[in-house]
């Protein structure tokens, strides 16, 4: 008897799954033995149920799949964490297993999901919610559990990537690359949650909480985006060695977890450099296996719904063999998070500057007054106005000590020139 | 009560398997509840054991690991198709679950080994046998089985991506880069496995396997090596835009699948093209996932013993769950092999050639003879004796028409010198 699937959401995503499970649905029972069945969809919006041909199976309250005897697995993408945290706790403790694709959801919810799912017996997959189609919640929850992972680091987002790429290879400006990224459907009307990196901030505490064995929320995450970017801060990058990329970073180390969210250089030669456009990429170091990277489409219907059945799949599996939820972890450590402040790395800082005698000078002493060392320093061209473009890159600092000088260095007369405020991005080694 | 393991090779993958168990074992039953114990270790070097610390647990007979009857799973890691196809044969038979990491075995046996663990409803688990530490075989068969999978295509040998990079970055010649190789331990004494794509061929056997659902041998597949390659080769394909890589690809067509090792030329900026050294990476296109990659480090201990602890540690949750295996197949579409001749490819001819007048029109009578038609031709460089390199590039062709040509070339007074024999190199669009 097949497994049978509710569908709450008929977007992007959930039309992919509806495509998958028409084009494959008897490939699956033939080569697998799993025997799926789709018997009910919901969503606010019925003619999309009906653009993929299941007008028939169309309930426009999504309580009618969770009550719902027949029904095996609920797969929910309405995304956000108002109603689809109705959709995901009522289904659980209705006795269905869930399928989620909700980054959001999970990295504010996901302790208390996770605890609900396990005392009801029931499976909540989410491979989804990072990455889209990449295979990467699986890999840490199995293939990688030998190891203690130390770091896990990801370009996680699209939209962000297609406009650094974009502003890299032609030279655009960050309004003309958010303009164009609109335009062709890799960024919304209201761009926030990706620009601002929140999305990303999702994605790592997810990543890390699994790799980590720990449990970090988003609202934990140092998060900047990059609104601040210039067609100069890449262009320098490049000159320098570096890409420019929106990394999402998290470290494991004595002290607890580093996680953070922010434009970062990155040496050319690393292979996360090369991951440009829409595509994402998730970079894993653990004590045995060294350093991995998962790389794939990152968003787009045929990703995410592949993730998404993937994970329906597995649970279908399972629920064909009798299987109770396998990979539950039985004690979370609870590790710290180490304050932004006490981050030490390099520094890439870009000051606009009023062109007169006196000012490096005065910049100097600020630096040298924080313990700031300055490796280098470049003049990148006039403004109008007469202001120029200056381009330090320090040795190591700590963020406490570069977050204090550039205050300085706002504060000070006659150093920055019209109103502009100093450029900080993080130069990972 | 813990789940036993017995441990059948001490070499540099199974010291590695020891050690993680030693290191994480406590973690494992903490964060998993996944209780392991290593209870007997067996080879022929017992002083490997000793190394390791674990002497007190070694065997000189692998028979005392298979009659065992508190053993749960066995580890083969002795590689090679004789003794291992008993070791793991026998341990299938006495009731054991079976971990290996021996692709010469997969490639070769597969199908008969795999029969025999469905009938004995035990595990059979092989991620460590292709692409070290890369999870690949397990995304293969969980993550990613929503798709149709049409293109598996790998950097699966890290011996011969070492030499092959170091002949771009450095210009060695093949036989410096394979002496260094050997010093620096990335190359057996006797390399032939390795260099001329044999191991290679045994690892898309296996993923190709897997990935199109059908049954796939070594000996099914087209094998070239990169002994013929030089350091005019990677000099010419840099120009050209190309990266020189050893590639294993495998296509799925309507005609059947396409699967082959040999040297490519893959556009220097697919993200494959950057893979370089000894890490390994596999392309993976699905119908709806859309392309990806898996990065990591293809050999050491480290690598390949998180894989197969990767799996031990899965099998292990399995049996402590009263869990039969997961993800057998149940129907393996018997796909045909399409034969090398009916490739359709573009090519790159490096010929050397006598310098002479006629030399070209005499070429180019034969690749018009044989509808070969050449894209772009240069000439790059004298060698000793007055005789000059010549690379062609072609338009699409078949490889029946570019063996009959290159036959001819051959054959023909008057235009190779100093008896050599053409290069020929697929270019990958």
């Amino acid at each position: 008897m097949a497994v049978k699937i509710g569908l709450v959401g008929t977007g992007t995503v959930g039309g992919g799954c509806i495509d998958i499970i028409k084009t494959h649905a008897a490939d699956f029972k033939r080569h697998y033995g799993i025997d799926i069945e789709l018997v009910a969809v919901s969503s606010l919006n019925p003619e999309q149920a009906a653009a993929h041909g299941v007008s028939k199976l169309f309930t426009p309250d999504f309580m009618n799949i969770i009550n719902n005897p027949e029904i095996d697995i609920v797969i929910e993408l309405i995304g956000g964490t108002t109603v689809a945290h109705t959709v995901v706790t009522e289904a659980l403790k209705a006795g269905k297993h869930v399928v989620t694709a909700n980054k959001a959801l999970m990295a504010t919810y996901g302790v208390e999901i996770t605890e609900l799912a396990r005392e009801q017996h029931k499976e909540l997959a989410f491979e989804a919610s990072v990455g889209g189609g990449i295979p990467i919640i699986d890999p840490l929850k199995h293939s990688l559990i030998a190891n203690k992972i130390t770091q896990v680091m990801g370009i996680v987002n699209g939209t962000t990537n297609y406009m650094l790429t974009r502003m890299d290879e032609a030279g655009l400006s960050y309004d003309e690359a958010l303009k164009e990224a609109q335009a062709n459907g890799f960024a919304e009307a209201d761009p926030t949650a990706d620009v601002d990196g929140f999305d990303a901030a999702a994605k790592i505490s997810i990543l890390a909480s699994i790799a980590f064995n720990t449990n970090i929320t988003m609202s934990q995450v140092y998060t900047e985006g990059i609104r601040d970017l210039s067609a100069i801060d890449m262009a320098t990058a490049k000159e320098l060695g570096y890409a420019l990329k929106l990394l999402a970073i998290a470290n494991l180390t004595d002290e607890g977890v580093d996680v953070r969210v922010h434009p970062t250089m990155l040496p050319i030669d690393h292979q996360m450099a090369k991951v440009n456009g829409v595509f994402n990429a998730i970079w894993c170091v653990g004590d045995f296996v060294g350093e991995t990277m998962f790389f794939g489409e990152g968003a787009g219907a045929g990703a995410a719904a592949s993730a998404v059945m993937g994970d329906v799949l597995e649970v279908a599996r399972h629920v064909q063999q009798g299987i109770l939820p396998i990979s539950g972890n039985t004690t979370k450590d609870e590790l710290a998070i180490i304050p932004m402040d006490e981050l030490s790395t390099k520094y890439y800082l870009h000051l606009v500057v009023h062109d007169q005698a006196g000012v490096l000078a005065k910049s100097a002493t600020i630096f040298a007054k924080h313990g700031v060392s300055i490796s280098s320093m470049m003049q990148k061209g006039k403004q109008k106005g007469g202001a120029v473009d200056l381009v330090y890159i320090t040795h190591h600092a700590s963020e406490k000590s570069i977050r204090a000088a550039v205050k300085d260095l706002v504060e000070a007369e006659g150093i920055l020139a019209n109103d502009t405020k100093p450029v900080v991005i993080r130069v990972q080694e």
